[in-house]
């Protein structure tokens, strides 16, 4: 019941909307809309992507969209927190970092693999290019970054977590940007694995290694 | 003599702009230009600027700059690899893993602090903000990363040496869009010195600790 429309008198009169979703509940509505969602945005990128574009894949009227996801950069947000958490990524690498056992190197192959071989890895690559040059994109990857914290850390974040966590963002970040984006000869043919055994103790002492942290 | 213009000819004709020249010979023109063009790129950045302002500024003809040091592109990228290469950041940290000691960290407290106070600083950013978006800027970065690093370590740059250094590139390039493109709270405001001692390791390994090299 908790995921059924809140305002339900807003849309009850929306028959015609309800008429076009899929059959089902709210659920599958949601799960239509967010399928449909990580299609267009993988296909078209972030900025070519309309709402309009999503509802008619989904079969449904824009404003279920609107109504469930709220305003295309809330439910592009959403998508790329829900897609990054259901790949599990930085929670292993966190529950490894907390256990005293080394988690760089599988999560740097993890996300290089997640960029080189999924639609969705376009799309997070077409949103780190867009940061310098498009206030929405910095705003959407801001969210982002501070969504997946607290999806795995719980809302209690630290100062601590958070500065540990920048710095290895700030390496990842890099890392993607000059393998992807700059398309540094070195970087973009260096393997997966031998980036990985590079990159991945930098991340684990980030997380573990006793560090000088912001007052 | 090596830095009188080589092909005499078609500038000797050209004896209104030699006029229209600072005193004295070649050097001292092109240390005129190089100075006009330092001050323009660092107030309006690289797009905004034209050779016009900058022959304006140095108060020679635009056909000198052209005769000096080629295309708009062509002057920034030896404009930025001088500029980087004066600071003597890289140099040092090169010289200091050779020797086997820690320069990572003397190397982040410099660059942060060229890119916090300087109008240099300024245009490095503009520049690293463009390239996702701008075809140019990732050439001239590209060509910079390049010509930084032969201008250091000379003509035969090996497989190793380019690895690690754009290991560190990577680190460096992170750091600094997460501080200051993507304006990260805790990277923003985090001290230098924090930083310095966070990330200065990590460069530290790339460059000395036994890495698994590409082929």
């Amino acid at each position: 019941m908790a995921d059924q429309p809140a305002q339900p008198a807003e849309h009850a009169t929306s028959a015609s909307a309800m008429r076009r979703g899929p059959r089902g509940g709210a659920e599958d509505v949601k799960a239509a809309i967010f399928a449909a969602a990580r299609a267009c945005f993988a296909r078209d990128g972030y900025q070519a992507t309309t709402i309009k574009a999503i509802a008619a894949k989904a079969g449904v009227d824009t404003k279920l969209v609107h109504y469930y996801f709220g305003t295309k950069q809330a439910l592009f947000g959403t998508l790329i927190s829900q897609v990054f958490t259901d790949f599990g990524l930085l929670q292993d690498l966190f529950i490894a970092a907390r256990s005293g056992r080394p988690g760089g190197a599988i999560y740097v192959r993890q996300i290089l693999t997640l960029l080189d071989t999924t639609p969705e890895g376009q799309v997070f690559i077409g949103l780190i290019r867009s940061v310098g040059t498009h206030a929405e994109s910095e705003q959407i990857m801001l969210a982002f970054v501070a969504d997946v914290l607290e999806r795995i850390v719980g809302p209690q974040v630290t100062p601590e977590v958070e500065f540990r966590s920048s710095l290895v963002g700030s390496q990842m970040l890099g890392l993607v940007f000059t393998r992807y984006i700059l398309k540094n000869p070195v970087m973009m043919e260096a393997s997966i694995d031998d980036l990985a055994e590079a990159v991945g103790p930098t991340l684990d002492r980030y997380l573990s290694a006793a560090l000088g942290l912001p007052d």
